[in-house]
């Protein structure tokens, strides 16, 4: 160890696994370290670094192992160091999630299971994806790949951003600007946030906006903090929408009282949609740290004032 | 109506629908009857014809509104007509079962839903489908099609004909022949059947092909007399298959009493993987009507020797 070590100092919830995969890297000229006030780099869970920030006494950059970094986005907070987080690992997984539960719904699935435990066969009629329109709030690198996959199944998509116009080589075959969500939605069979959580996205499916959906499927598997919780239930009592599937809270673990749980229409998942798998998230660890350590500017880095 | 109009008879679930879409073609020549004794051409589904084929005593052509025409290809019955099916628009329906179900069962989906039920919170680790290893047995249209499905969602694909040797233009990443299966099998973590009925597929998934499997996803898509029903369940009881996916079987319904229906790791469909829309049948079959009419010989026909 010289001068030019860097120390590592790993915050996960699998630190173990986490630390065995870094060490497979040999990385040149860094340690791991366990005290807090030595680390110059932290690899971390967003949530569990929050809350002692200030014990890194020589922090210069955090590696987030999420996509969302929002609980770090806090005017509390310091922001004098680098932060980044992950990419490019959570497109298949969320357009797994939302093609493979809107088929399950499309195709009854769930009634054909119902049907089974009674010996009864009874086909119903049912549609395919082909056709269906989907509106993804968020045209990021996630809600790019899941208009890329459900372009495959025949899906029309709407993508809506804060710019309303697409990005070069965008599979969305329609980009409406954040102002428009309603009508966009007006649109939809078929609507997914996977909007990140900045001022601009709280509360942003609220009953002006979902009021304009018929019968659609809803998908949140950005940040829970973009849907109004009794604009989302008036709009299942109402038909607006016909099933929600819901990823992401306010509060993470849904508590148990919450009327979410219970609602006949609505689908709850813990978090899942897309997770950070470590071989994935330290693979771009190292690929960072490369370039990083060899006096080249961190790419991707987050931009504190937008939150993303 | 003249001496060249051709007489219809439309014999289906679905006649008034059937004889509807037909009207609004408004095809030449053609009048729609109901006497069979009249009619040279039959759109029928096979099952509901084939006890009265020789009513048709005019008959030169069946137009079958299913892909499957086996319940017409037996020696007992008269062979003297030609035979089209219907192509070209089960692909999607296929792959969306296939991937919609195996989604389900990587991604827990059927285990969050039990535990939404009890307010439980807990995630499962997962895989995802990229990499998973597909062995589709069939590669004509319906298996090409999901080939080519599975391949965006990163899914290594295996073949298995009576050839042994791909297509152009095929979406296989391999190709094993048929006497190959079990050596297939061997290497898959799902295993479609997309087989027709005919004397070399039945019961083809026997005790031999089974056994070499690896804790997979079973579907069968084709064909019920493909599978041997103890081979299944012992493979099933052994581990070798994790979960069956059962659309098709060899009498339907399936009788109230049989043993599929309470296995924990069965799941039962009432033949819906892939259904005839009628607007898409009558498309074909006036595609077909318009070139036979003018003289041409009927595209695709079905081969009796072969059975598909």
């Amino acid at each position: 160890m010289n001068n030019f070590t860097k120390k590592l100092f790993i915050l996960t919830e699998q630190n173990e696994t986490y630390q065995k995969l870094v060490e497979s890297y040999d990385l040149p000229n860094l340690a791991i370290t366990q005290e807090p006030r030595e680390a110059h780099i932290v690899l971390a869970a967003p949530p569990l670094l929050a809350p002692q920030l200030n014990q890194f006494e020589n922090l210069q950059w955090v590696q987030s192992t999420y996509a969302g970094i929002d609980t770090l986005i806090k005017d509390s907070l310091r922001q004098d160091y680098l932060l980044t987080n992950v990419k490019g690992i959570f497109g298949q997984q969320i357009a797994e999630y939302v093609l493979g539960l809107s088929i399950e719904h499309f195709r009854h699935f769930g009634l054909y299971r119902q049907q089974q435990r009674k010996q009864q066969w009874l086909p119903h009629p049912y549609q395919t994806l082909n056709s269906k329109t989907m509106v993804i709030a968020g045209t990021g690198e996630i809600g790019s790949y899941l208009a890329k996959m459900a372009k495959v199944f025949g899906i029309v998509t709407i993508g809506v951003n804060t710019r309303g116009i697409p990005k070069a080589d965008s599979s969305f075959d329609y980009i409406y600007h954040i102002d428009e969500l309603a009508s966009a939605i007006s649109k939809a069979d078929i609507v997914v946030s996977t909007l990140p959580e900045t001022v601009s996205t709280q509360g942003i499916f609220n009953q002006m906006a979902l009021s304009q959906a018929n019968s659609i499927l809803f998908f949140n598997v950005g940040r829970g903090s973009s849907v109004e919780q009794t604009a989302l239930i008036e709009a299942l009592d109402r038909g607006n929408i016909a099933h929600a599937f819901l990823d992401v809270f306010p509060q993470e673990p849904l508590p148990s009282e919450h009327p979410y749980w219970s609602h006949p229409n609505i689908t709850i998942t813990p978090h899942i949609a897309a997770v950070s798998f470590p071989e994935q998230v330290v693979k771009i660890f190292a690929d960072h740290y490369i370039e990083w350590e060899q006096g080249y500017s961190l790419r991707g880095c987050i931009d504190f004032s937008k939150g993303y």
